[in-house]
């Protein structure tokens, strides 16, 4: 690994107390941070080295997932960070930032390797771009990269203009753009799954395969964060990012190799063979809601619009569920239907295959076979079976699973962040397929401001509005595992 | 379920008193019996009607997997048995016998509906047949059924005179041929599993499974077996039909109805699509090993030639391995492996399904997928994946897998006596399946005595003779998943 300085912007946020300094400190213990290394936070406010290491320092011990045995690690860690204040629009500040990196590069003898974490709000995006390159902070005689974190554009034109700016400062493959489900273990496993293992190989077509249901449900609401959520609603929030990097990393076919370029090829050609949606199909093919009121784990809880900061007559989507079609060889007449809401039954995010029925007169199989990939909270994989029960002679699912016993997982900052600082750009979104994602859900962002889709209402703690669940009954097929069927499934297990 | 009587040769036998009485007891408090019935136990000696009720009733005190809650059931059940002393050679015997019935068919105004039990010694099936014909036992204006159980015959002629003997009596399919190993639940479950799953299905040929390993290991020796085993062997033992059964179970195709004609037609078909064996390829396809003195359960156990009853020269098999083939379309080029042998590591019956690996240059999966169907003394079927481990990255096998909870599993007697009362023969072993298994492992047996195939000797507690794991060698296969590579792959697993 490169030594390198690894600079953050908004070093004094949220983000970078709960996630990013325990991330990489983590790195440290495991000895997965290059032999000399130095980090600069940045942040708005005046403050001394020594006072920052201590803020530091208090993140990792509230939020590191382990500490080491002695506090000498500790120490040695807080030893490779400075404090600098930056205001985003003050050049100046850039100028001291650039001594600051120089001197320090200087100080430890390591090359011209700059990665420049933006941990701050989308506004800041352009403008810290522009002035790393304009300061010169850009101009190294190492590499230089860049870790954004969405929102990237609020629909295709900002996103486009986004890209543009961006790419005025650095190239296509210096932007490390983070979608925090591609940091998940079990989303990084899918790859192992399906091309590691013949019997998936051979089953993951429309040749086994019935349907595909990509859930990602929330018990939360909106919390602090309304002002965002109300302007972006699930479509954009989870919907255009998260849930079609879901479905590309379940489509996608085996790349021919295992390198960022080749897999990020099949990903887009998932999205490019993925059927586009007109703007007068969207109310055909997709349902949106917005809880009411309701019961979420046994507590009374406000409706959307009765949320602090959210608008009295808001129109935004707290849900989506949608039917896609992925137009090529091996998924044509396969169902992709996706959903995600908040304030539902269970925090959970899955992938559940539905595979075929027999075409047989004597075995009817009434339940199909299922493969259940539980990828958070949980870390599971689950296949459910047909079996005859023992006592009585009759048929009943089984369910053969493994769930990871592993308590100490790393987070997946930790994983995203050490792939940034090696150059591994498999598991960052592309440009190719962020612009794509957009593309294919501006038709429906359009809809939603023409109120042309109805807004339906959802009570907290059901599973969405009545339509998400007619629109899989509209092809003869349910969701799976929702909460409260999830309890019918075990106790049929036991019977 | 028709009224009927059971006619138990042997009823103060071993088998009669641990299996049978509790067996019937259960069906009986299950109300799985007829609602009216008649038990008549027979035995070489005098008792009177309570005596022999009493000793039943001990029988199923010590043996029964449950009692009901109260004294009543049991009382009710005895009230049923009425006990004649019988020669199996002396017709008065058998005329007494007749008369006994009749008169409990009277008593209770039910058919002339009559199951004969033959729980005797072989050598007594032809003699008892002959005279529950000639006594007029046999001739009923009700159904008459027979049930017998191992040994069919010592080989292939005597095979075919004892059925001869037998059809004089009884009419084939008025014959149940108890294979004990078609009474266990996982073995009875293979149908479902196999045929109610469609992606079994998809997986279920030479397409995708590479080859299948079929063991049945013992820790025990001979035990109080030794006169009769040290004449049988392993091949007639196991080998020729509780294997061979589980290898038509295993490689059997879907039968047009679920009926007992149909499915044995399929099993039969299997047997007959089964490869010959030359005497002189016998060699190259089998190994017999006899075990020597060792350690099983951290005990010391003596050789097999030291063991009481047991002849200072045998050179009796106590291990065979095999490999098989199946010349049909879906089955050409996958060798089938069968072992059983005693005195090994564990007692454990299963089969082993293991997948062909992938065809891709890049993911080269090294473990092959399996899958386990564990039969006894545990219940479960495993799926063995590929998995990537989320600290290290790398790949490694993880273990999907559904273990049966159910502890008041009914013992195999219950279900196939159940299946015998009701007149459903698809867990009892045809004619034909016995005459072809016969057929088959005859050229071995001849090449036994001729002394042509080598008696390797194998330490008990080993998994048996190193030419065992030579003969899976050759194809580039090996066993999976012995006790020693258990642990291994159990330390892989948590790793």
């Amino acid at each position: 690994m490169d030594t390198m300085t690894f600079v953050l912007f908004g070093g004094t946020g949220d983000l970078a107390k709960r996630k990013i300094y325990p991330a990489l400190y983590n790195l440290f213990l495991e000895e997965k941070m290059p032999s000399t290394f130095s980090i600069i936070g940045l942040g708005r406010n005046e403050s001394t080295d020594k006072d920052f290491q201590e803020s530091v320092e208090n993140s990792i011990r509230t939020f590191s997932r382990r500490l080491s045995d002695n506090g000498s690690k500790i120490e040695q860690f807080l030893t490779t960070i400075r404090y600098s204040k930056l205001d985003a629009r003050n050049k100046e500040d850039y100028q001291r930032l650039l001594q600051l990196v120089k001197d320090r590069e200087e100080e430890l003898n390591i090359p011209e390797n700059r990665l420049f974490y933006l941990s701050v709000a989308p506004e800041f995006f352009d403008v810290i771009a522009l002035n790393i390159k304009e300061s010169g902070l850009g101009t190294t005689n190492g590499w230089k990269r860049l870790i954004i974190e969405k929102p990237f554009g609020q629909d295709l034109k900002s996103a486009r203009l986004l890209n543009q700016n961006l790419n005025n400062a650095f190239k296509e493959d210096e932007i490390y753009r983070i979608d925090h489900y591609l940091g998940k273990p079990m989303v990084r496993n899918l790859e192992a799954l399906k091309f590691e293992n013949p019997v998936f190989q051979a089953l993951w077509s429309n040749r086994s395969i019935a349907n595909v249901q990509i859930t990602a449900s929330e018990t939360v609401g909106v919390e602090q964060r309304a002002g965002y959520y109300d302007q972006a609603g699930a479509i954009r929030d989870m919907f255009q990012n998260h849930m079609l990097q879901l479905l590309m990393m379940t489509a996608m076919h085996a790349p021919k190799q295992k390198d960022a370029n080749e897999i990020r090829a099949e990903k887009r050609k998932v999205l490019e063979a993925l059927r586009p949606l007109n703007k007068d199909e969207v109310g055909k093919n997709l349902v949106r809601g917005q809880y009411e009121a309701g019961l979420v784990n046994n507590k009374n809880v406000p409706g959307y619009r009765d949320e602090p900061g959210v608008r009295k007559d808001s129109q935004t989507d707290t849900f989506i569920a949608a039917r896609l079609w992925i137009d090529n060889q091996d998924w044509a007449g396969v169902p992709f239907y996706i959903r995600t809401g908040k304030k539902m039954p269970e925090k959970s995010t899955r992938i559940v295959v539905e595979f075929k029925r027999n075409h047989n007169d004597i075995y009817l199989n009434k339940d199909p076979n299922l493969l259940v990939i539980e990828i958070n909270p949980n870390e599971s994989v689950s296949l459910i079976l047909n079996s005859k029960n023992p006592v009585n002679g009759e048929l009943e699912p089984i369910n053969a699973d493994y769930a990871s016993s592993q308590l100490d997982v790393p987070d997946g900052y930790e994983l995203l962040i050490y792939d940034a600082i090696r150059g591994d750009s498999r598991f960052f979104a592309h440009w190719n397929e962020v612009e794509l994602s957009w593309k294919w859900v501006q038709p429906i962002l359009e809809a939603f401001d023409e109120e042309q889709i109805p807004l339906h209402g959802y009570t907290a703690g059901s599973n969405g509005p009545d339509a998400a669940n007619r629109l899989l009954e509209e092809d003869g097929f349910s969701w799976w595992l929702d909460k409260s069927s999830i309890k019918e499934k075990q106790l049929a297990l036991q019977a």
